[in-house]
């Protein structure tokens, strides 16, 4: 068998669900929201599975949403795309990405991750014989090592994959960060990844910047999108690729290999979703925000250490406040079993052995109720 | 970018039914049906979409779909299997293929491939760094070449790719052909993906046998089934694998990189189907043998050599009784532009030039109407 996945294990994400699941905890691990999308977008797809149009659609995705998908980047960044040449529709974010690294990745070429990091990244790195090149960012402000970043970059690199607003930290990579990034993809003539899954849930006036806007970037980046994230309809997965058309080419036949195409009806009810108002973008990062900010002030009244969140479904937090000693992964699963609430350790997110080991990360995309039951647990075994 | 995707065409089914909207022709080329699946099943699915289930399933399956695959596989084939472990539900039969080789393959090792062949299969092959042995059958029977397929075995082989019933040929791989190869498998200590999508889809008496039914075969068999191909619903793109629980742990950790689950609204469409009663499975096939026999008949009539197929959605034809004397891709493109009907070159499905270049693909998943329409265009070419 496969020697990678052999030594590669669940996903920390389904492990730690199944133990909520066992122990009946309150699962604040796994990042999706406990309520549901909007009722147009899921009554578009239930209309859309009965108008006699349920077999292939166009490989690179359903018409109308390669349109909405273009539509969007005009809409909010500025970016001018061919809906019909430069938007690639994929089974959720996560194909999306592995897509774009088979893309471009040959055989001993270098890809520059940064830690910590969604936990597909390395194992389809390493799949596709790529090399991985790792830097860290600096807790507990994620801040970026600019020198250590630039020495990651050399002559092999083919590619970065970068995650803003960042999964695990909550970090939203400023304008200038991203331009030192841009200038380095630039200079070493290569690609990058986007994954920018959670770009419609910012925080406190911050605004999300894709990589693909800055000057030179047009036809350097593939920037992935999340249907799942952006109408709380995680399970849908449905992703999309927006990219430049000298590169839409490979992801297209790297997705054909893939999955080929998606189901259509759900690709019509995001569709409608991405033409929504303003308002409901609006109020989707408003209601996080104050999602965000019931957890963050309930887990600081616990005495937890609370890192800085400006985007996404989760914040960090530093347990040894509590005079928690042990490591992350006990933490988390003391915390399951124990006080029957469920979070992430964060080491899960680093490839090495000597990451921080102090942190465990909480989603916060649930019902408030739920957020004070688990803040109500966890203090009753504290 | 990827070398090998860059040398990589766009799937001749996306390029092919793109030739035919533009020329306005009848596609009887990419597999699909062009009349859709049963309406419990769809009312199902979007019931399903109504009940605030929209989140995450778990990641190998909804457990209602495991149970009724693994049920499935006991009623049809008398294949136990436990739904929690031997089971994964993936985002389409390409996918399921993927994550099976991905599961299995190390760079270097060799996997046995059959041609004619689906075309995603080498691809993928290639990008996993392991290295193609292409056999090939004899037309016009399509006969197993039995000494060159032991001779494509060695110390390096680590896999059988097998494709029963067949695409494009139609055919239904015998219980002596498949304990020929089952043979091979053992004795060279290997493992077999198994592409069976068009396991209920077989004629005159005709029976799918499931390689892993053979003895020995249960722990190195991966099969693969289609819910597209079962249901008439091929843009639900919802596969399944089963296989020995020793091979699951991988094929799910593929898959995990790769799409990390499938909409739940959709899987639970698909239990309603797999539960459904003996005449819905013998219907099926019924009503799709009778499209052959209208298809192939009229085809006859034209002129064309039309070879035996026991299973699929498709035929072959030798064209060269109508005195065309370009090859496959030139008849394919005369025909799309000229008559108006479109069929698929059957050297896509060969890896090398050499390949026969005297057939043409038609798929017979259509209404009657659709049938009759495209032979009285091609009646008024020829
Ligand atoms: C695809 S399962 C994990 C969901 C998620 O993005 C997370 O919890 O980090
Ligand atoms: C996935 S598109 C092709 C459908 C099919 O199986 C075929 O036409 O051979």
């Amino acid at each position: 068998q496969n020697d990678l996945l052999s030594a590669t294990g669940t996903t920390i994400f389904t492990v730690m669900s199944a133990l909520a699941t066992d122990h009946g905890a309150i699962n604040l691990g796994q990042g999706f929201p406990d309520y549901d999308g909007p009722e147009d977008v899921i009554e578009a797809a239930a209309a859309a599975l009965k108008d006699g149009r349920n077999q292939y659609p166009p490989m690179s995705g359903h018409p109308d949403l390669r349109q909405a998908v273009a539509s969007a980047n005009r809409r909010f960044y500025g970016l001018e795309v061919d809906p019909n040449a430069e938007v690639i529709v994929t089974s959720g974010a996560t194909e999306a990405i592995t897509a774009c690294l088979m893309a471009v990745l040959n055989p001993g070429d270098e890809c520059v991750l940064i830690e910590p990091l969604y936990d597909t990244y390395l194992p389809v790195v390493k799949l596709l014989g790529a090399i991985p090149r790792l830097v860290r960012l600096t807790p507990p402000k994620w801040e970026l090592p600019r020198a250590e970043l630039a020495a990651a970059f050399g002559p092999k690199t083919k590619a970065i994959l970068l995650n803003t607003p960042m999964n695990p930290t909550g970090k939203v990579f400023t304008h200038a960060e991203l331009a030192f990034i841009a200038d380095l993809v630039a200079r070493h003539d290569c690609y990058a990844i986007c994954d920018e899954v959670y770009e419609h849930l910012t925080f406190d006036g911050w605004k999300h910047v894709p990589l693909m806007t800055l000057p030179g970037m047009r036809e350097r980046c593939m920037r992935v999108g999340s249907a799942g994230k952006t109408f709380s309809l995680t399970g849908w997965k449905i992703g999309y690729v927006t990219c430049d058309r000298t590169l839409a080419g490979n992801v297209a036949k790297a997705h054909q290999n893939l999955t080929f195409t998606t189901a259509p009806n759900l690709q019509r009810g995001i569709a409608v979703g991405l033409a929504k108002d303003d308002a409901y973008f609006e109020g989707l990062s408003a209601t996080l925000q104050a999602k965000r900010d019931r957890l963050a002030a309930g887990l600081s009244r616990l005495g937890f250490g609370v890192l800085p969140t400006q985007g996404s479904y989760f914040i960090t937090t530093d347990f040894r406040p509590l005079g928690f000693n042990g490591d992350d992964v006990a933490f988390c699963r003391a915390l399951t079993v124990e006080a029957k609430v469920t979070a992430i350790p964060v080491t899960a997110f680093y490839a090495s052995q000597d990451a921080p080991s102090h942190y465990a990360r909480f989603a916060f995309c649930k019902g408030d109720a739920v957020l004070d039951a688990a803040l109500a647990r966890m203090e009753a075994w504290i």
